[in-house]
């Protein structure tokens, strides 16, 4: 049941992101080393491998990336997205003629080799909060081209989506509360016209606003930068009126102490725009 | 004339990728928070700032951000692509329509912080390998459908470019050389058909495969994860015939070391992969 | 401010739709009755018109097409997307080279035409609702490919859109229920997984049904299909601690009685799926 | 031999239709009610229903909106485009995973809705010409993106298609007469340089214009709003020397006595700009 | 007027086939020797010559390379597209930015000699029919991508386009002739479905065939690979009834001869898939 | 192995061209003539025929036009790309639906006869050079979009390929000399910045040029419209310091006397921009 909880993109959606990496990487003449080089007979076989220890994500778009090169490539998968393997694992096999391959090997272990990173530094942060009720999300802070496979691999970690994009969600941020002249003109303004199927969160940067905002029945409520113990002064005023989102400079050794806090979420932009690329290869089978 | 160095990215190039990113984040509705919350005749001025020091990449992209999103918006850039700044340091200046300024500003800021992370990893390197003859290149591990940025991003930050994609140059690594039946096969089959425009490269494992690309003359050797003891060997047995590339595991630790055995090139994997993002924002100016 | 409650759709996502129904127009050869036919100096001035009263929807579109096919046409508009108009309405005029008014006309009239009938078909159910707090909202049920420029006509005609597509907010119907196992299964199972920024409806369609999911804490509920009589008992029992929304077979006739249970929101497939294209032409000047 | 004469879109023209579509409905995040809350074994069988009676138009799209989302799906069709269909019937099966099904049912159904409406709306025009040799044709108002599927569902009722677009017959309308300065002036231009493959036709809005047509020729004429009584006299005048179009506010009511008029062809905006959708539904087989 | 006669592709149509060969020109890295040896200030003033006499075609094209490339580049344009210049004639002069100038180059020119080669040719064999009744048409044997723009080339060369495409027009061969069963089922077939819009032409092999086809009703024939006399029959056989036109195996040797034969039509697929390309180029001014 | 020295493109890049041709060839309503002359129940079986003797390029776009029309398709082939053939061969044999086979033959038909024209074309002049040590070489004087086609029909000819791009290698022509200030300067600022993989070539139009360029220690030297006499005295003063390009007007009857003068390469821009179609047609078997 673990792949209903991370629903990875649909191939509808993945595909044409795949093909374009590979459009990139192919170039107009194809990869010619392995066209001149390597006889058209020669098969192979070859394993991906997790070098290091870590959280994978991405073996679908390595699957899109061998099966659109190639379909007859067989791939067989023997480790799932969102499982945490150990050095030197073997992820999967894939066997068929070496020139598919040789390919197909570079822009596969790109995607596998970011996202795995990205899963793997959500998953450091999921860790650090066990036995809080507080969830890891991610921002909007994502690599241009890559958010719907980066908030897959936010799942992959463990951690939850904050909104995809500009359109599917409101966040009332301090920028536009100036612009429109204080928390309760925006979020009077937002309610006359906002549909009701789409969530309104308002950012707060000081205990003032978060009363504010409560005063007018916000519910979801984003504390930008609060010290640890602003955090704590506004876990109890607010009192379960609201849920509460932590939010700025969320890094490994500071997590535990927000999440101790008692919000209901945290979130990190460096999950996605900062997080090392797992190290992972295909080593050949040799017999 | 340092632009010349760099040459950016064209437009006509460019301006697709920034689009993507755009749609990605206006999705179907659009900017439904700016739209709803702040008055349409709202005018603002704001700030593009580096909050930590690094070499900044990616202000072409921020342009293309803004402009796509609305042509009446003015920017003025005070920084360069490819300058070094400090911490805190206002790299433009936009002004226009607040809603059209709000609309653009996570699209634009992630371009910037991301290249700006690469060529300020780039800079790193190239800044520790000073005084040796060795330049910092960067590999095919690129993050998907970026790869044109982020070689930019490399230049930016004093590197030079290996290839683009499979297609503008062969490089025959030790899957090819196996495939083939050897280096001596491999390489004869690639002179057989390649154009004389096609620059060739020979990745080997060890002396005695350096050694035999040296006797059929190949001129340009990556020198896969030698030590630094081998490394000197290979730079003095090659002795001025063939243009040597060290690869594998480079960080700022180790570089300097790696450059003072002579070798021409160092690539590194991880200055695309893994670099951290740059801390870049837009700060709204108050009056 | 009317134009904030609007937003219509950015420039950046209309124009390739308009442009799309362009190049289906052009086709090939493009616009050869106009090229052959019209001296390429003769200039005209022509007038959209709305001949039959209702509610306008789709000016930015005729802009569009005007402005692709002929930068240098001029386009004053003398109504505003959401205005309601009588019979006989000049709604624009536009200047400028003959042929390229020719080559526009009926791309431009095409969504006038489809987008206005969608927005006065809205309209008279919202006129139907007054005095009352019900909001008439729209559903998925819209003409493919056309779905963001549908749900801003049904703004301009004064309804509220749901959500726009599969992933920017769930809604559990039936058949989900039953693959589920129940509606307590189904919510729970949803709640896992799902952002803070998504809503969650349920749609029941028996009274039993409702008091399951106001149980088990939903907020936002759909009546599918209730008579006016169990409308009624439903407002009564759920005594604002949700949200409820009346689906199914909505008429101008019918929606009135509807409204007056008491629920919030009324859903019609009808507004854009069913609604008779607003008569409009292009009048051309004569002197 | 139906199938001929219908020729329903190649599936290279509808499957990217058809895709954009599914696009446009997952958004992003794709379908994350159906991930979320349908365990990933569940499989279905569903019936797509005709609620209504009425002339089928839309089944390839059904195809190809499920074939596109899960190639496993397997679909048995038992009723044709092009077909007159009862209340309440099934015309179609289709069976496999539920989350596939419930993930396309809505595109496939908008598709089915549409076009079927265009069909039937079609079908009640030719219904009442039947005896007279009158043809019923469309008109280039149809929606925009969609006008190849409308051409077909025009022809799955029993008409036949006008022109494509602008580019594939020439139609000399009132504007462009004025515009060249009369009827003889731009029919001699048209014929100085159209190609011999390409049909002429002009719109005449009195009875002195068609006798001017006649005289230089013209061999299609469309005759523009004109009156029953008018309509006689210009087909006593033409006597077979033209083919007759009648155009201008074709209804139910009166297209009978148009036909008798002894035209050859009536044009219709309305079946294809303002038909009504069609009652579709997927019903879930329970067992 | 003369323009209105050719109708140049409109920029919506021609500019994507443009980009598309400038993308295929740019590559991923752009024109790197204009932008790494050319300094970013130096200005040029270069002419646009036609080194051998002929008929012009491209300049459009020539200007739409210039301006997507640079927008800043000043094109003058002295000479017009269908125009006969003799040797070493300025067709244009542009004026900008050396490197945008240099890098535009090859595409624009690529056009231009592509497209005024075809014009020649059509002009060729336009000449050798003065003084009789016959149009030179030319056939679907386009380049595959191009066909829009060399029926422009051929409408510049003096010539008249047969359909663009399998959907515009109807021509019956010979293959379907014999998959129908003959002539007579071929095109009642054909009438039952086919549109008043639509032109039916008929191939035919024999003057047997000739008459069968004249029997029916077929106002327009293809006499395919007929001889001299066997034209010269044809003619007088039709009569007037059919418009007629003679295909295969057209020179300009051989054209005259076919064109006294009295037929209507001569259509060469020569002209488009063998015509030389112009010799054109682009001399930079030196002062 | 012949395979592995032409490398066709991927289908990958090979798909999307022929998709566009076929779009291009089906316009908005597809292939009446077959829809609606032949029933949907015919089968049939042609073979794809060379007319004329020469060398066969573009098997594999035929392939392609085949499999995107109907999948169904089954093509057995006889003749390989590269392959020299006399008159009348029969190069491949389709079988099945009769509809499906006449919409993609004249884009099958296009693509082969237009390669193959050029793949001759070039096997010509390499024919010529038999026994001396000259290659044949390709420009970037191609038909707009069909680069990578045409390049490969270079390569089938027995030719080798020049750079695919303005991106892939430098070429300093005689515009970028006088720019830059003089081949020193060129060639020094090129150097400063272009990566190790990318080939450099300079063009000169003298032997004092081509002095300058050696004495730099340019390695790759364009010869541009030399004398025979010149081009003998740059072999010789070379003396194998540099690879040598012999470029401009070259023919069939002048390529024996270049390549005698002991020049490593012969450009020739005729072979893809002036190639003769050749004459390839299906022809149905009869039973």
């Amino acid at each position: 049941m673990a792949h209903t909880r991370l629903h990875p993109p649909h191939p509808f959606l993945l595909d044409p992101i795949v093909s374009r990496a590979l459009e990139e990487d192919l170039g107009r003449a194809g990869d010619v080393t392995s066209a001149l080089v390597v006889p058209s007979d020669v098969r192979a076989k070859a394993f991906v491998v997790a070098r290091k220890p870590g959280t994978i994500c991405g073996l679908t778009a390595v699957e899109a990336a061998f099966r659109l090169i190639d379909p007859k490539l067989y791939l067989h998968v023997s480790v799932h997205d969102g499982d945490n393997v150990g050095p030197n694992t073997r992820l999967a096999m894939v066997e068929g003629p070496a020139r598919a391959i040789l390919s197909a090997e570079r822009v596969g272990l790109n995607f596998l080799g970011h996202l795995s990173g990205i899963a793997t530094a959500t998953h450091a942060l999921v860790a650090q909060t066990e036995g809080t009720k507080a969830r890891i999300v991610d921002t909007r802070k994502t690599t241009p081209g890559l958010r719907v496979l980066e908030k897959y691999a936010v799942r992959c970690g463990g951690g939850v989506n904050h909104r995809f994009g500009l359109d599917d969600a409101m966040l009332i941020k301090d920028n536009h509360l100036s612009a429109a002249g204080g928390i309760r003109q925006a979020v009077e303004r937002a309610r006359m016209s906002i549909g009701h199927m789409i969530k309104v969160e308002v950012e707060v940067d000081t205990l003032e606003q978060l009363n504010e905002a409560l005063e007018i029945g916000v519910r979801t409520i984003m504390l930008d930068n609060f010290s640890i113990a602003d955090l704590k002064r506004a876990v109890a005023t607010v009192n379960g009126r609201a849920l509460l989102e932590a939010s700025g400079n969320i890094t490994v050794d500071t997590v535990r102490a927000v999440a101790e806090t008692g919000v209901d979420f945290i979130s990190s932009g460096a999950i996605t725009h900062s997080a090392t690329c797992m190290d992972v290869g295909l080593d050949f089978a040799t017999e």
